[in-house]
């Protein structure tokens, strides 16, 4: 696997709901196949859905199984690969000893942000560092309304935010996830002719 | 609207099952947003679900009625402002027709396949055709297993397929939507840097 130094997470918890609170939201089911869909066409390390609620994580293992030993890994084999990169954790931490324990190094954080901060890297500098394979890497995408402003400070690196032509940049976790990794990782995105 | 010229479909009829068998596929929820918001923030001129089905237009037309005057519009109105752009149609026909009546033009085709036909294009190639603003273009993008071979071929253009570093490149219709998008539309995906 060409980037099995790089991780993905889909962050349920801590994340802040639309009065700024911190909440637990929910798994989207749709977010399984369009998380670890991509993941494994730009062959990532794993996908880690972070969430602490035992109910949560029954109903996400429950589809792991489906699509792992179930009628849908002789259904769709395609589906079957991608679900293998699919790991529940109950925290960030936990997401975090899970690489160390793969790659034996600790993870540097990327977080997505639509504000700048001091560590705010543009897509082709994160190209740059990923591509030298030093280190190893956990992409941190939010859900609800974003991650709180703790933890994306806490981040190494912090990538801008996608735009459109004008204001309006509302994108689901699953656009931006496609979007993020065809940016730091595609191969014919014709970079070259432009 | 920057990019008003340019419109998007999902189309679920004609499309492809596994065995090769023109069917009607059904909606999926989560399509609405995962196509509606990455339009919107690109800024397109309109999205078509392109689905002939009346159990499967009502199914549809009650989702657009929650987000543009239900509950949903006042909860959150930038999904509100995305929905807008949603328009259920029974064929492509009826898309193409409904874009000459907004625009004056008859649409040009962009289908993706993942094999190569004599009208492939680049994404580079495309973007530069788009932003001359000369035509006006409709995007059709396929569900099941594809979109049938006599109406790829029947495309003015047909985008390259998006790769991974290996063979496996099996994205969902979001995943790719919002992929394409970004690579016609963004304003900045660091090009000039790379």
């Amino acid at each position: 696997m060409e980037n099995s130094h790089v991780f993905i997470s889909v962050v349920h918890y801590p994340a802040v709901n639309k009065d700024k609170k911190w909440v637990v939201t929910s798994f989207t089911t749709l977010d399984f196949h369009d998380v670890a869909r991509p993941a494994r066409t730009y062959e990532l390390g794993g996908y880690f859905i972070v969430q602490p609620l035992k109910s949560q994580q029954f109903v996400i293992n429950e589809q792991i199984k489906y699509w792992l030993e179930g009628f849908g890994s002789r259904f769709n084999p395609r589906r079957s690969d991608a679900a293998k990169l699919v790991k529940v954790v109950s925290s960030i931490t936990e997401a975090v000893k899970s690489i160390e324990k793969i790659t034996g190094k600790t993870p540097k954080l990327i977080g997505t942000s639509a504000k700048k901060y001091p560590q705010t890297v543009t897509y082709s500098e994160m190209r740059s560092k990923i591509e030298k394979k030093e280190d190893v890497y956990l992409i941190l995408m939010g859900t609800g309304w974003g991650m709180p402003e703790e933890l994306v400070k806490s981040c190494d690196y912090i990538l801008e935010p996608i735009q459109g032509p004008g204001e309006y940049n509302h994108l689901s976790v699953r656009n931006a996830v496609a979007i993020i990794l065809d940016r730091l990782f595609s191969v014919n995105r014709d970079l070259e002719s432009l």
